[in-house]
């Protein structure tokens, strides 16, 4: 069996451990966590150090910690010429220091604290050197169904796109939820609307799924919403974004 | 059972007509249509004029055409005294002409030709006076298990709030899906994530699920990203979406 390691106890980290110990491929023969009580809850299941020279042998290592501690961390390693991998979406494979075969294995996905996520439906962007991509994508696929093969610049890119469709998106909900509180309106009628919303782009190119006031360009209707924001902030959104729907007919 | 004639043939009409014939509570007695055509799909299992002067009589009148059109229709009716609702969500109760009893039936959700849509889970908003409400939420109850009482001011704020969550949204999804066509990678990757973001505030306030570089103020990340952004337009909804997330922390 492919032995892994997992550096972290955060959120990233704790899914990682979730999935591994799940797998009926993969062995997760250790985990280093700095403070060992974050992992209280696997309590029996997993090896845990605290001491980073207590790190055993590996086939890889993934780094599960803050984006800041990723350099550090590789750097403080007391091993050389093994692969090692950090999750992270936003920072480069060269931040691994390169005593070790860097590499980067990075789950697409927005984790909550003590909600559970079925694995095999996150996407795992992978990078590293041609000679050890087989075993990288060997521990993936041991854990997920879609596993793709990105370098840094695309994996840079889709950080980016997934900030708009994730984070952005979140607070599109948020004011809308602000909306629908400052008017006495149960946020749940919007709710099957926001699943639809999501739902329609599975099969449809989101160009073409767009519809509203600013898509018809109905002017009439894009007057009364902005009398109707007091909000300056949510106005200068409203306004931004229909602009964009406007000018954008190439998206 | 109670009567239902539905005046229009655009896509709420054409939902709504299936959600009726579906229906074992509500008899659809008849259809209005100005082009007979456009309902070719329900050939033989309902009853089409194109006629005004042939509408016959029913317990509840639908006026689902377009928000421009609804005040001249009402206008044109050959009767007076019966309900009659409009299905929009951003025109007001009063355009319905006085002569009859106006109603609103305002179904929330995106529909798309050709997408059939389970009913019983869409919202329905609806408006009238206290005596014929009750019959009005009958028929409502009839097609879905959803139904809300909204007045006019509720429901224009409902509309906005809407626009954001659906119309907005769906855009930032095409700013997602063109990063990606733009940098190589299969905008399948996101999908898992969408989906995600979106089942997130069924449990969760949109406030509470929110994550990402702009809510921990990760400054470094937020720079990089501006830096990747080449397009005008995408770097200044990053710039103000993200000033809107680190100012609301109220929201």
């Amino acid at each position: 069996m492919i032995k892994v390691i997992v550096i972290g106890s955060g959120n990233v980290a704790q899914h990682l451990i979730s999935a591994f110990l799940q797998s009926t491929e993969i062995e997760l023969v250790q985990v280093y966590a700095r403070s060992k009580s974050a992992l209280q809850k696997f309590d029996g299941q997993i090896a845990v150090t605290s001491n980073l020279n207590q790190i055993t042998q590996a086939d890889l290592y993934l780094i599960a910690v803050s984006d800041d501690a990723i350099g550090s961390l590789s750097v403080q390693l007391p091993f050389e010429g093994r692969l090692v991998a950090h999750t992270s979406g936003s920072v480069s494979i060269d931040r691994i220091d390169s005593k070790n075969v860097p590499a980067v294995f990075y789950p697409l996905q927005t984790f909550s604290k003590n909600k559970p996520v079925d694995f095999r439906t996150i996407p795992i962007c992978l990078e590293t050197n041609p000679q050890d991509f087989p075993l990288l994508e060997k521990v993936a696929r041991g854990i997920s169904s879609h596993i793709y093969q990105l370098d840094s610049d695309q994996r840079k890119a889709l950080h980016v796109a997934a900030v708009f469709v994730n984070n952005f998106t979140n607070h599109l909900y948020a004011i809308g939820h602000e909306i629908c509180v400052d008017n006495g309106i149960p946020f749940d009628i919007l709710k099957p609307l926001i699943r639809e919303t999501a739902e329609k782009i599975m099969t449809l190119a989101p160009s073409d799924a767009q519809t509203g006031p600013a898509k018809r360009n109905d002017v009439s209707t894009i007057r009364k919403h902005l009398e109707f924001l007091s909000d300056d902030n949510q106005k200068n959104i409203y306004n931004l974004l229909t602009q964009s729907i406007q000018n954008g007919q190439k998206l």
